[in-house]
């Protein structure tokens, strides 16, 4: 592939799009591409059109003899494709918003990759990527994905293990964000820290030593409450308990908040719907408003405004990971990848998050060793949560999702869960096709949300 | 040993011990006592008086030359032991009382041997029981121990792991009402039945085949949420989903509704709690009425009232565990035993709640091979959960405790569970030497219940 | 089934189909056949002729109404059955002689089970294997698979993991032998010893306990190398090194001879071969003579002779498992079935030969725990070295083939064992038609045997 | 420790010395060392004055002010070390040869890390590694144990699993000299390939990439019998099977052949013992000679005769160990550590040797994930014996080092190996002092050895 490379960009039409072609533009050097393709689907044809041209001006500007194409055929996209990058929502932020907004009604955490909505974002987007896996299967045979579709660990594992696409890794921001943190932290420079990380995307730990081999954590720890203590900012900054940490001896991340600090949590999340509409809503103010800003014909580099959307570094993680295959650099990045006994309580073929080295044969984890009894415990039920969403979401048997709602430590099990499923299941009726034959009958037994902007967004065909 | 067996019962005033008698002297031709001693402490000693006499008027009402003896001295009676059952409370129902009123004031479960409760209850056992076995290893080191001090496996593991006495069985009375239930339900003689189950105690699932190798579990779970349909009268009977249940293709134990159904058991728990206090409460008055009846110098038998006090049919599993070890039976029994593989997600160290073969060198438990995900997942949280508990329990680490607090399912993490976890360290001091440190300083820093009962069982040094 | 069993047993000529029908006979109370179907192949089908007969004269004398049918065409008689008995040998007892004379010639062990013939055992078994199960499936989709077929192991591991037929028990002679024998050894009834196997076929170790609980293994141990210790008859009885086995702490099985005194085993292998031919050889001359008997139509028992043949109590070892699991006995016996995690360091979907509580729905395993680092590593590779056989008998895939052979702790690795390879392949083509294109290489080359006995056997297409 | 590095290094007299020290002086730069203590005992007194002045010349000549210290005192010398390095050989070579002659003699193979002489080996080394762990407690409790004594992965695993000290890498050059012969064979730049290693030492495997993923194992497998293909001198290189490697997909290492071509390595050594003795014979004249060019004070760096003497690049990879960690380089190196699951069918607490990265905080190792069956199998084997050796070395048990033996692939089990096991035993009696008890009684049984040369040097105390 040397010399030529020829980038597909599925979901091309998103905001974060140009944070993705600057981060290709400042490695061109290295990486030098010959091609991107942004690809996205009817509904998202209007945007995609607005980001190709932005990002065509980015690369004229830049100087550098790149092409975009923009086009509605992914297949026509993905012909001897070198690497694709997944970053689609299905749905677009509407389905966040309907996510959120049904668990929320019922008192119940409305997050995107967490608890229900992380359930319903994997059951909508496994089925896709299993067209997509299809068409590289013919067309790119020899391409790398890197994913960064959320839920990034689950569909990566489906990628993987189920549709036996090996060539993929699954890519994430918040540990790079705690990476750049942490030495500022400390006043020292990132050089002369090593992390080493291992869990599962969003629930991952890790530790931290310095160049003479101390092991820094416990410092970090006292400092992990302040301001930019190394949380992305989507995540309310709820107060990790110490003493918790200090026995664990390891830093959590930011959504262990979900986890450590429940009832806090879920109050605030419930607490900003009451005042603000949900996150996904905000969020579409933004995007509405970025568009704006990329419309216009004079601006030629990703603009300042992106910073606010949330994921920042996401695509900028992307960049790097794709130069540190191409350029078999051995690089330290904390990815999703096979197990193969790195996280020795789980599968060796279970996908993990853990600090790997990333050459041009992909990812190569570091072994992380016996984890105490509770990082065990709570990882082993994590990934049983994900392996039943997956047989859900690719069989669409209703006992399995139910299955999958009720060992999901975020969604508190019983009636109300269930009635939880049963309006989402009708509410995405659109894009699970999986679950056809139910939600036929969920809709003759009348179940539908009561919540009037879902009703809106249904009606509009959202 | 044979044939002038030395029984004794560690908690030998609870009330439970004329069902324990009663068994005895039912199996008195297969199983030869010569006597049993009754040991309690100073401040259950009125009651193990009653209980003695009872004890000894029903032997000699059945015309056995068994001879009962009562002591505080458990070292006295230790001695040659070839039978130990341990059945005490370490606090009795007071300590109980607080373990359901703390939790269900902050809106948590109350409740014995799952969620704060359970592990409360470990906390104060597990220093008595590792006392009890530095006696028996200088007094007894040829006996079987025979716990049914709940939480049963919890402490069955720090038997056997923690202090090393491999002779040791944990028993419960779930499974046996199950495999007495089931055949009715189905119209069908017990002996046409198999049972396997396998799980943790209170959290075990299982299967039924009949005698021509059929799968009956199927039929069963369309009758679990029946009355009678074998879950112990003290679980509130909520309705389990059954598609959950024919997805697992496994019928669940009557606990697993706190896993399942959390949001329905913990409302009722409230509202039980509301409209008549404490589950514990209501025992106390069973139990004064039932010391009344004991008293009565013309009862020599087992009263017909004991069966309203829940746990029916635990002393009766002890007694039939006792004789298919002395006679070498190669019974079926459900027992705490070590996995030695048979859950083969968990450590063959672990112990383990499964159908197990009785003989004269223990239980020998049948392997159940691979768990489904979900299944998986569960079971190995709650085994980390046990092993936080443990963990805490001999160290009296803060920290630890939190983790156990943290990772139990039926605890909603955060800044109250904690604020729930220092009230019961706080209340009770008395019987938590090994947090001693932490709890003075809990004590300065004015951490205590406001519950008007608590406050009093305090004060009255309960 | 209730009440009209219809019996399919393949390789139906065999000598040992009297036992079998004697087993039956005796069992026929509790056991009621209605048709017994003895099948075999062309070559075979004058000794199916005269065992057929010879069966209904048993079944005559004996006063029952059960019909004996014989014949060529399998998918006949596998309509319905109820269970069916496997007992054929591929090549009958001429390409047993090759197996043992090839590797013999060469210096290296030649052993029907152990070494290169039990590998080449395995590659002509298989395969025909494959094709029964499919007629099963096809035919008799309810029926039980008790496979006596040796390598047994092997056999069952592929039928159940390979094949998906998950209703097959293998059997095997030696565990019961050895718990025949013990209690003769140690003066006791064998009603109060409890026997736990744990290991593969031909590669286990037991512990025993008395009624007590006490372990008697070390008094067994002393006694071992008795004559009458519990060895089957075909194998040298050198001796164990009692040190050893003390440090074990467990009673090896006779195969394991080969194994703990691998030079002295292979010396008298070696010896036997120059004074009087191989095993198979003498066996050949048993079975004529057996067969002569059998012609006598006023035979109508089984004859005496037929104990000197070897493999005396596999039938009736296989009546007794039918027994068991017609009638649901919850009987106690040693048997191939899948891991599930009996032995902990084998993979769960792993055959294992472990003690088992037979009922209707087959066996279930009793688990055995952690076995100590020797037992381990030395059931480890013999696990792998069923795998590698396996995979080579399916893929026909030379270099798996010579991986079997490498990893086989019997045979000696290197030049000469491949050359055995090479040359055993070559004599037996007309049964290892997955081998056809290296075959087809080998003679091209010029492989082949130089064993008279051998030559002369191919030439007559044997 | 930073800028006056303490270096330690026990049997400091050995002739590989100057190469330690060469390797040392070429890493001033990075390394910088303030003074290196060379240990020896007694009886190497005047080897350890020797290379002490040639080391110290050494350093001079370099122009580096580092002082040279030899010393009788191990406990002197650790004072606050900051590298311990382990080269000594406990009986010198006249034990080595022992270990080759009495296996020999008995047809068996006599090897100083594998077979009967590894065992041995190892259980004369393991006490005194217990007492150098002990002082290092007291005297350097932070210094890093680089430890190239063999049976390395042996020694290794009792250091850090037994003994409890962590902080301990161990070493040895097969790896190295593969990584350095390879890109010769391809014909491409070192930097252009990456290595990925994994088993235990002296019995791992590796695979090959290229800088663009592709995988250049099969290609490097076609040369493996080429002369320089990567196997260290001192090896016999017979060639490996071609077909067995392809299906493996590995390349071995040079001890392999041990394993896959027992038959012809046994010959080999067999023969070489007749015609010139045992290659520790040999070895004692080329250091005999070592020495002489030692003593010459014109010397002032490593000469050249040194490379004959086998193990060359052993000290070279200490030196870069070290280097690696003080540097917190990073760098990618094989070496013995804690598996942590990297190989995931072994314990996460063994000790294997695969691929890692060094940082200050020691090595970290890359998971290689699943085995196909046959390195499984032979990988577990391999590590149960290493761990009945390490069990047998510290209990003096007979039984154990009898099971060792008989579980060792290059031992053929019997009465012969039981012969070699305590003709060896009480050859070594003076550095067995665990054995003592089982000496005594073989003495009294007249055990000996009938070898003229071994009767000379155990007269002489060896």
């Amino acid at each position: 592939m040397k010399g030529s490379i020829k980038i597909v960009t599925i979901g091309g039409g998103s905001s974060y799009t140009p944070e993705l072609i600057e981060g290709f533009i400042n490695r061109y050097e290295e990486l030098p591409i010959k091609e991107i393709w942004l690809v996205d689907i009817e509904d998202g044809k209007e945007k995609l059109e607005i980001v190709g041209r932005l990002a065509q001006r980015m690369w004229d500007a830049a100087g550098y003899k790149v092409k975009v194409y923009t086009t509605l055929n992914r297949q026509e996209a993905l012909v001897n494709a070198d690497f694709v990058t997944t970053q689609f929502r299905v749905g677009l932020l509407d389905a966040r918003i309907i996510d959120e907004r049904i668990p929320l009604l019922h008192g119940m955490l409305g997050q995107e990759t967490n608890g229900a909505g992380g359930v319903f974002k994997a059951f909508r987007t496994i089925p896709v990527m299993k067209e997509i896996i299809k068409d590289m299967k013919a067309l790119c045979p020899n391409a790398w994905l890197i994913n960064f579709t959320n839920p990034s660990g689950i569909i990566t594992e489906a990628v993987i293990k189920q549709f036996g696409w090996e060539k993929c890794i699954g890519l994430c921001n918040v540990p790079g964000i705690a990476m750049m943190n942490e030495p500022n932290v400390l006043g020292m420079e990132p050089t002369k820290l090593h992390h080493q990380f291992a869990g599962l995307n969003h629930f991952h730990w890790h530790k931290v030593f310095d160049n003479q081999g101390n092991d820094m954590t416990d410092q970090l720890i006292d400092h992990i409450n302040e301001k930019n203590g190394g949380t992305p900012a989507n995540i309310y900054q709820a107060e990790f308990p110490l003493e918790l940490l200090h026995t664990m001896h390891l830093l959590p991340c930011g959504y262990h908040r979900y986890y450590y600090l429940e009832k806090e949590m879920l109050e605030h999340s419930i607490e900003e719907f009451r005042c603000g509409g949900t996150r996904a809503e905000q969020m579409k103010e933004v995007e509405a408003e970025l568009f704006k800003i990329y419309q216009n014909p004079d601006l030629t580099t990703k603009p300042e405004q992106l910073k606010k959307r949330g994921g920042a570094y996401y695509s900028d993680t992307a960049c790097e990971c794709i130069s540190a295959i191409y350029n078999d650099k051995g690089s330290h990045m904390v990815v999703s990848t096979k197990n193969k006994g790195a996280i020795s309580c789980l599968d060796s073929e279970s996908i993990v998050e853990v600090s790997s080295i990333i050459t041009a044969k992909g990812a190569s984890p570091i072994a992380w060793g016996k984890m105490r009894s509770a990082e065990k415990g709570w990882v082993q039920i994590m990934k049983a949560m994900e392996e039943c969403t997956i047989e859900a979401a690719l069989s669409g048997d209703y006992g399995q999702a139910l299955e999958a709602f009720t060992i999901n430590p975020l969604i508190q099990s019983g009636r109300e869960a269930k009635q939880i499923l049963d309006e989402l299941l009708v509410a995405h009726a659109k894009y699970l096709p999986q679950f056809d034959e139910k939600i036929g009958q969920l809709k003759k037994d009348g179940v539908a949300s009561k919540d009037a902007v879902v009703v809106k967004l249904i009606e509009n065909g959202y």
